[in-house]
């Protein structure tokens, strides 16, 4: 694929320093040119073990840095509208977490911007719609087999809320997921909305409005209706369930999508290896570059391999003879003492 | 993390170009430097696209390659011993993929020229160590809650096999897969075999037996049982459950990992979203930055975050109004029309 | 427990005919000893075959016959004020089938015609509180481990609606059942709902509202959402989870109650053969005295009886031996050609 | 359905005085006519609160008592052959706990008196076969469209096992069921048995085999594999797994039937409340019968109904208006204090 990509990340915070780890560690092609925070401390911590990233406490001296190509928004909100239009005047494509701007109307300038522009260059960090469970949603559901959507059943529940949360932040904050995860597998516009306030949980702090119920409507005429739960205490879980005229399916059940049509309620079965297991060919792969570039090697070792061999082979001896046959193995070398993963 | 590491993969059949695409495009940190196989044609589709790798016919030839640092061995079993011979004389880190050595002599002489060397330099690509189910089922027998694992049983399905799949291929093909998982899992070596046949499903190719039941024993007194059904017609299912003296912990269901103990049967639920959506985040920032290579910008663009404060501002209002509230959106600039994932 | 339970039936439809059977051959202690419908010919089919049974074309006749004892009603709604009214008079213990008066203050009459006699003698027929998964789940809440509820939500769905199904009668027929359970489960009383209206499903008949989304709130700060779907076409669908403040629980999943607190989702393993087998064990018992009461057996038979013991036999042998062991039945007389179940 | 069938229950001990039970309070149409018992004080405790019921501690006498024209048996396994010859000579239809007969030589005699006999008179109590999943799975089998079976996974397992339990009972006791249930469900004979013994569980009692894994074959070519742990610690687990040619199909998980074919993995929606809520009707009627046999009324009450109605009014008038609509019951009268169930 030829050059890395030459990434300015701007904001060296919680978010800001998994992206900078990402850039370096899991995704190719790209790596980290330049780093801005308001906090120059914790940019170089962010930076720690990456050779040749230039630390600014400055967001234009950062997009300016030599080898930037693009630009990783991961700073507080209220500064991204900034961040937005010097990217945008530099033709930076840019990947701008949420919320892309606070307040609607920034956001409107950012879009009136991009529109002059006449070109895209803004990428928001709605993540869900990378997530596997929620692509087969929307793939199922623009597929058409289940016909027209109706009604979207959503749950958002984290184990605590951070301090200083405020009941506002149910909406603004953590509902802003399942808002555009709506828009996107609907491909409707939200047109009106009503938050329904329960009596507060005991878990919750004092004042909070939590949980919430929260209901959308579209132009499409479809409901979202979303149980917004942040101390619910038992864990993270988000689910959605689309019903439709024909089936219904649910995701974020600990399985795969759930699907409920003509009379059986149904989850995928893979059709081959390569399917189920993508992603551990991608980590097994991973890994052993990430060793080797350290002068180290770990995983199944050539024991291991011999070892399969030895026992496949009686195996086959066993099929044909019909007979249980023991298995000898060859003495093993100090150098494979214990079991590597 | 500096220079990227420099690999020659040999073999450039299905695994092999699969690898070369996993290096060139998923993996952070490597570059394929030099491919290696018999047919020069097939090694040139298989790096279209990738500057600067050369081609060779010959083994050696791509290990001694400018900026080979590492070695990859996807070449049919056959080939692997002379493969890893060489690189081990070279000392290069070796991914080999399974079976390392297909007959246990030839394994065992790997073993040998190893030990010999002193160090480890071959990793075998057992890939499901690197799972996510199966990682947890380790995790969970090696941290003792369930206490000592008695049996394994595991079901091995797919769809259909190969053409010229032989009866003996399903041990030393398949099953290889779970002699391998059940050493690793168990930390115990396999002592015994038997193989029961029942009557071939009439869906597998004349002549095959298939489905089988194997039956391994340990030297730690556990049992493991494989249904290796390669002819099952109805899609590829993994499945294993470990039935140990305080519970038991199956995977392989389209769920995440069921552990039955005191009285019910769980699964995990995640602690966070950053645990939930880790794999999400990752899929998110390597396709913008495919995208940005490739001079372009797909998913969530400006409109959607901008519509995603709009609405969330209605719902903020809605909360404390405790009334319904209409949401109307500033016209969408032609630059957004339709919905881009 | 001596005596059989005289029962007067009023109504012989669809549910009445129902009832009949059940009281006739499924209860345990009752006996049907009158019916009364409109129409005495559907009476006369619905008492085919058993002995002794008066037919009354008058609610006031059936209610007087020799040995009634107590009344089921399973006339339409519009009747039952005036038979209940007939029962409260005579002292008769009284199931009424849901609604029990359907509009309100004809409810009330009743409520305050008891309230005057002092003592209860009415039963409504919400069967809810009887299927196994709601106990279940009432059980879990009143337990307190869950906490304090915070919501419900319902998922209502059938195949489709009957012929003149209205708008209205997804609220006072099929939602009814949502508000009963929601009373009992939650040990509330209902303040206040709204009725959403998604656009109508192309699958229900044309003017239907189907389907809608209503929401109630309780007296004590819950709140409680039910889809309500009458021609969903895939099934016939009732879920409910209770959510808490410390975990929730859900119902109606074809699987027994999910439960969801401190980092687990997990169903409840039984304790021994009793619970699980129970209902087992008495549909095994009933069938045999239905088939005695016949001149009948049907069931396991003597031979299976003892192929089990020679198998069991031989099964001891493979254990002591640690060998294969084969297995030779006696030849099998005639009279137990096939297999029964 | 006419006269009671008179039963005579022989065997007074935890499974007679269950079975007792069932006959007097849960099943229609039998009554307790006779019970035998070595230990009279213990069949006098079991019959108590039923009218008119004779204790003997002879089987003959029992079986001659008046009113006798049924008998189950509920006696230890060895003393049943002679209770099973002395019905069949009386002619009676007989239910027989498992084992018929504890030896198959035993067994055989039970055979050839029946067979002689020219009429089937015996049931065996193998419960499973009346198991709602079981009769699933069998139906699913015998109709065909998983084609043929090839194999049955089972899984059996105990909390702890009784007292004086021995290895061999692992197999005649209780793999005996899934000898019953793979000879049922597959419509085959079983040629040969092996049984492996993994190293025993910590949980086991000293001395015990326990678990062990029991492989037997079939006279259709199929292979039953069984899983019997008797002191897992857990719970109670029955599951079966048939893998057959076109998919498999599993019970036992604490959910439906599991059918997997052609791509996914599905369990049923059942098509309407009479099946989804059988048995809840059946014991809403069973437990109103139960009341009112003994001068009381549970379940739901009037007030119950006119809270369903007023709601459902209000609902309605939601519906209509498109707003929120508040509810307000009439005072409730003193009858009706509490929440009943």
């Amino acid at each position: 694929m030829g050059e890395l990509l030459g990434v300015a990340v701007l904001g060296a915070g919680h978010m800001g320093a998994d992206h900078i780890r990402r850039l370096d560690r899991v995704v190719s092609g790209a790596r980290v040119a330049a780093v801005a925070d308001l906090d120059p401390a914790r940019a170089k911590d962010a930076v720690a073990g990456i050779d040749g990233v230039l630390v600014h406490t400055e967001t234009e001296a950062a997009l300016d840095a030599p080898g930037v190509q693009a630009v990783l928004i991961a700073s507080p909100g209220p500064a991204h509208e900034e961040a937005l239009l010097a990217a945008l005047a530099r033709g930076l494509p840019v990947l701008c977490e949420k919320p892309m701007v606070p307040d609607s109307a920034g956001a409107l300038r950012i879009v009136e911007a991009e529109a002059r522009l006449g070109r895209r260059l803004t990428q928001v960090g709605f993540m869900r719609r990378h997530d596997a469970e929620y692509r087969r949603l929307k793939a199922l559901l623009d597929g058409g087999r289940l016909g027209r959507p109706l009604m979207l059943h959503c749950v958002h529940r984290n184990v605590s809320s951070p301090p200083d949360f405020t009941s506002a932040m149910l909406i603004d904050s953590s509902v802003s997921h399942e808002i555009d995860a709506a828009r996107w597998l609907l491909g409707q516009e939200l047109t009106a909305v009503s938050v329904l306030r329960p009596r507060p949980s005991s878990g919750a702090p004092q004042g909070l409005l939590d949980p919430q119920f929260v209901v959308f409507e579209t132009d499409g005429g479809a409901l979202v209706d979303v149980e917004v739960f942040v101390n619910c205490g038992f864990g993270y879980q988000v689910r959605c369930e689309a019903v439709c005229e024909a089936g219904s399916a649910r995701i974020g059940d600990d399985h795969g999508m759930l699907v409920t049509a003509r009379g059986d309620a149904a989850t995928e079965v893979p059709r081959d290896y390569l399917v189920r297991f993508a992603a551990a060919y991608d980590r097994e792969v991973q890994s052993w570059v990430d060793a080797a570039r350290r002068g180290r090697v770990t995983g199944p070792t050539a024991w291991d391999g011999y070892a399969a061999s030895a026992v496949a082979e009686a195996g086959v001896r066993a099929l044909e003879s019909g007979e249980r046959v023991g298995i000898a193995l060859a003495g093993r070398p100090g150098l494979y003492a214990g079991h590597d993963d």
